[in-house]
């Protein structure tokens, strides 16, 4: 990745340690500050426990305008209490006035540690230096100070044009564990992790239309991935628009949107799947593709069983075509179907036919299929026209080793 | 256990190796038989795809009456089609043929591999050699042959009195993995594992009354425990009351038949946990205590929102109280509630106090309660009466080693 790929112009970035995590090798606070205010639209999990700096910035985003985002890891600042607002809410000042900015223009976002209150100390004096430290080139630092139990940064940009105004893209992203994400907009829309996005752009995007983009792309990508069935308190993402490259106002349904809207949903598309990749202990990554559902309502129900079911997901641990647990999942889902009418592909293997298996060949072959690291599960109800993709990993001996070991 | 505690009178047993596992020391497949023919009732999987056996079952079981239950494991008869549909049909007819008794007598059960067409003509030897084996003492043998993943026998009797007729009630169960019972009876009821359970007793009670009787038993005990939250295709449980006792027939609503009920729900009930303890790789099990709830359906989507998650299950195994983990599962399950008025105990022990933690000690007392086999979580949401029990057990690195070397 070319190093001015990972640049937008106004924008500037920080990344740090400052000892909400132990290790001091791992940054755990980071800013993001563009030098103009910038447009903004987000998405929020839609879990009812939300956490502190979620219900902050819910009640910020309908103004659609914002200048700053303070983040941390190492704690969620979740199941936290009034304490835990008042702290949120202190983040969002101290950053306020070491950026000299109003603190209704800096958002917060938090992952980590749930239950456990944050250490203001710390933070604040990291505020200080985070704030000292902001440049053009931090993204990667930004970036790496989010991550939890993450193994890789998640970050990807484009650069495009808008006639003849060029114009940046930069996502990155957390997310590894608790990964179900189901997002909506501030008032409705589409909603489903602790993922957090963050997306900055340097065209100029009123908020209205960033946030119909937003919610349509959440639901298309973030909002289509599981890891462990598990929705957060902290999921978040948020798309930035400082419009320093000088165009005219985008206009929704204007070609010139669809095109950005396309890009938006390359970047978030590419994070989420590195997410998944990312899963908490996982080996593979999985395209469950329901077909021929009765409708789109009920392919995602389906889509969301298979994914989520443990039999399902230790089978793709153990490279098994064991398709009867997939067609079992299918039966609890809730969904109407005929099981003797639904064929099971793993890529192109066909492995049942009418819901009876082929042949001990196919068997062998999706056997082969498995052992990839990305692999397509393909299953045709036969029965109408409802179709649904989602992306999932597989349950493995480290995601319970993880998991058990969190916080002792 | 008493040896003649596992004797029901006018009921015979049997159960032997005939193959259909590859291990010779392993039991597969089993015959109950009555001398008599029996009023029986039944509950089964609402899993849509219905095994072969569940399938021929459902049609039977109206009639309320039967002679004996061809039973096997190593193969569910699940995901088979035509074929399928034929040998579950013809394992009836091969045992009512045996035994000479009239097909429309004889019940079948399956649990195993799914997708697998039955090897018949193992199957086939295996019946006559069955029948030829069939006696009063029989039953530890019979529960023995059901096994899959289980790692010991699940039986269960009572002795008791109704005036002055004695009367028996045994039974018995398997169930390890794809546990989640959602069973209801064959024409409406309550409903939720593959869990096989057979209930046999000598008092003479009609078949409507046994199939109410079940009903509610199977919603209380067998669809109130998770394990991997798989609903399996070939659950099954079946209650057979075949008279021998000399009793006038018991009547709904009498004290004796709900002393009966009692009796059944304790039997049901201690088969019920014996499946959490023995979940595949399980080493705990928790009872999830849903109260304060908007109502008992709410109570109830939080308690499985709860027992399924993989992050909550994961930190019983690691005997970590992380009730964030509790309290983020209640916020994805749907109920409406404030998480700012949640209360979370380990057994007795308060770590969290209106959704805030208690104290660090609170934090190292529940630690403790974790360390045993079987506690109690009690999540009280203080906002009506509802409530909820639901016993579940731990994810462990075995579940995902026994299921992602199932087949291979």
């Amino acid at each position: 990745m070319e190093e001015n790929l990972l640049k937008v112009r106004g924008f500037q970035f920080s990344g740090l340690h400052v000892g909400i995590k132990e290790n001091p090798n791992r940054f755990d606070l980071a800013i993001i500050y563009s030098e103009v205010p910038f447009q903004v639209a987000g998405t929020f999990t839609t879990n009812k426990a939300q956490a502190a700096p979620v219900i902050l910035d819910l009640k910020k985003i309908k103004k659609g305008v914002g200048q700053a985002v303070i983040l941390n890891s190492g704690n969620a600042n979740a199941c936290t209490g009034r304490l835990g607002m008042k702290n949120a809410q202190e983040m969002v000042e101290e950053t306020a006035r070491q950026l000299k900015v109003s603190p209704d223009l800096v958002y917060v976002s938090s992952t980590g540690k749930i239950g456990v209150q944050m250490p203001m100390e710390k933070v604040k004096a990291g505020i200080e230096k985070a704030v000292s430290l902001l440049n053009a080139d931090g993204a990667l630092n930004a970036a790496q100070a989010i991550l939890t139990t993450d193994k890789f940064q998640k970050i990807h940009s484009i650069t495009d044009r808008i006639g003849k105004t060029e114009y940046t893209l930069l996502g990155f992203a957390k997310g590894a564990g608790m990964i179900e994400p189901a997002m909506k907009g501030p008032s409705s829309g589409p909603p489903h992790a602790t993922m957090l996005g963050f997306f900055m752009t340097d065209l100029h995007i009123p908020a209205k239309l960033l946030q119909a983009m937003l919610n349509r792309v959440t639901e298309a990508t973030f909002n289509r991935i599981t890891v462990d069935g598990d929705v957060s308190t902290n999921d978040t993402a948020l798309l930035m628009a400082n419009g320093k490259a000088g165009n005219k106002p985008l206009k929704a349904g204007s070609k010139e949107a669809k095109a950005f809207e396309k890009n938006l949903e390359e970047v978030a598309r590419y994070l989420s799947l590195k997410m998944v990749e990312d899963g908490e202990g996982a080996t593979k990554v999985v395209e469950v593709f329901v077909k021929g559902a009765k409708n789109d309502t009920e392919a995602r129900r389906i889509a969301y069983s298979v994914g989520r079911s443990p039999l399902v997901k230790t089978s793709f641990f153990g490279q098994d075509p064991n398709w009867g647990r997939l067609l079992a999942a299918i039966g609890y889902s809730g969904a109407t179907f005929d099981p003797y009418k639904v064929d099971i592909y793993y890529d192109s293997v066909k492995v049942a036919a009418s819901g009876v298996a082929t042949t001990k060949e196919a068997d062998r072959a999706a056997h082969e299929v498995m052992k990839a690291p990305t692999f397509k599960v393909t299953l045709d109800l036969k029965k109408g026209k409802g179709s649904f993709r989602l992306w999932t990993s597989d349950l493995t001996i480290d995601y319970v080793k993880l998991n058990a070991e969190y916080r002792t």
